[in-house]
């Protein structure tokens, strides 16, 4: 698989997972580090998260989990939250796995990520999406 | 519900998921600090982990992701690779958070991460489970 | 010791160390996720803030070493430091918990840990509050 | 080396790398930790970064590649960002710099990191400083 | 205050928390890194840990406290319930510290941790050490 | 450029660096993520570590950096001093980043990634390797 193929499959997982934000990152890199959204596009989208042998769904709940964890990823994690439910985990799934983040890494990490998710939650509400 | 009954319920969640190892956790702590084991009993297992809303696979995979991300929690990502395998996760899953780690969290968490990972499918193919 | 003890225990216990903030955030959480918001009066403060065995003064002092060293979490390092003065640490323990992390956690923490500290004092002061 | 000598040679470093925002740091300490200024005058820049044996553009990318990889250090790397090209770093080895914490760090660390890069940048254009 | 003067009150500093580990710390640092070493002395136990303003107990139960929540700092951490111990900190009061540690860090830093307060109190046992 | 080249343009950039510890690496992962092995090549090195802008001891000294600061990325760490001393970094050079870590990371940080440091320097004798 060439440069180009990876590039399109990336970009095909992007627009099947979360068009608008991506095309919103990719843009804000263009004048300073082009290559770092082109990595993302190939490596990151085209890839891993093309990848078979974790269903769609699973891939955006773990990331959640992980972006929550980390608590330094606010951006990413919006972007995932609308992802994971762009590709059909609930609500409660979302929810789930930020309890879920209190055990393993503390409650400050748990109630930051929780934060974001009522935004996005009231965003998506404001701009009548209804899943 | 009381005191013993979350108990109760955090017991059977630690029998369904990684008895041998809960048991092996618990001892260490019995003369140090029995009551952080009994609080990993009755909220992580008996509060959280038993909660329903995100199944007991994802809920593992997503364990799994964090612990990985973390980096400094070895001993814990051990347990939760086996409690994945004993849940249902396929090995195929767990190597694909492992994978994904890699995008979120760097490619030293995600090798250290595959390193425990290797480590337990050895242990259990000596030991001839089969999941 | 049922459910609802711990609650109102864990309630208590957020009232003589920082009702108005616990107020605010478990209104936040009330309809995203309320059940996180009754673990943190169940479990972080009905369970372990309200153990004896380590005073208040030395629990909130160890809490804001803790959260200004995970550098992430902002809000709750916010809280704490209200919470120190309120349970009577003095402004100058809670400096020099701060500089205590620049060892341990590097200078960018203990700074960013600073400025809040700093944004605590004056919020308190033109509250009239004294200490 | 008594203390006022380290204290000259941390203040000249911080004049060669980046007087404006250090005299602000240190103005925001003044009133509630002026040591924490001060160490940072006489520890970091007058002992550590005054050091020979790493040159001074080596010094800050290193910096600045910590910076990002801690993710949760922003003022620090945005300031970190003006001293690389104030000691003669180009803008191709900053935004390297990034790319590469995507490696070790993941991509929400390089993407943060890149996003304060892209503000200084555009800052400093304002300012018609030209490196 | 001169150079000499800040090792010497960090020496002693040192030999009142924990001598046999400091000099092994110094003694291992000799020939590949010996200015960190010193600077251990002069500036985290010469400036910082020598401050007035918190307690001795206090410091060291935050030191804990975050080196825990670090959760990558087992050394340090080991040193450190050594050195609590030694300045009168009751064991019950370091476990204290480490279920604290599970609130805002997660369980598996508070286990971790905890792993090795219960190693140094056996240690301290062989020995015949009483606190 | 297809995924051949690139994966001989990584594999040649590992040759450069560190042969003997990558093959090893690479083998460590064959049975369980060969692909994540792959992406270390095509990706890690092959995209990024072969970029031009930043030079290869510069690089170097970055990603030890970032490796000492993150904490748990020893085996990534050890490797990575082996590669900086393998493309011209001097001892000192490498000296000198871990006492840049302890201002940014903490003490701790530096410490433990000193004792790797130190390791490396000794096998390196042991093995008659002069850099």
């Amino acid at each position: 698989m060439d440069e180009t193929k990876r590039y399109e499959q990336g970009w095909k997982r992007l627009q099947e997972t979360n068009e608008p934000q991506a095309r919103q990152l990719l843009d804000s890199l263009k004048d300073v580090a082009p290559d770092l959204g082109r990595y993302i596009v190939e490596f990151a989208y085209g890839d891993v998260l093309s990848r078979t042998g974790l269903d769609a769904k699973s891939r955006e709940l773990v990331s959640i989990g992980i972006l929550a964890a980390l608590g330094n990823a606010s951006p990413q994690l919006e972007m995932h939250i609308h992802s994971a439910l762009n590709v059909g985990c609930t609500r409660e799934e979302i929810v789930e796995t930020m309890i879920q983040t209190a055990v393993y890494a503390g409650f400050p990490a748990a109630l930051n990520g929780t934060a974001i998710v009522r935004e996005v939650f009231l965003e998506r509400e404001r701009n009548g999406i209804r899943s």
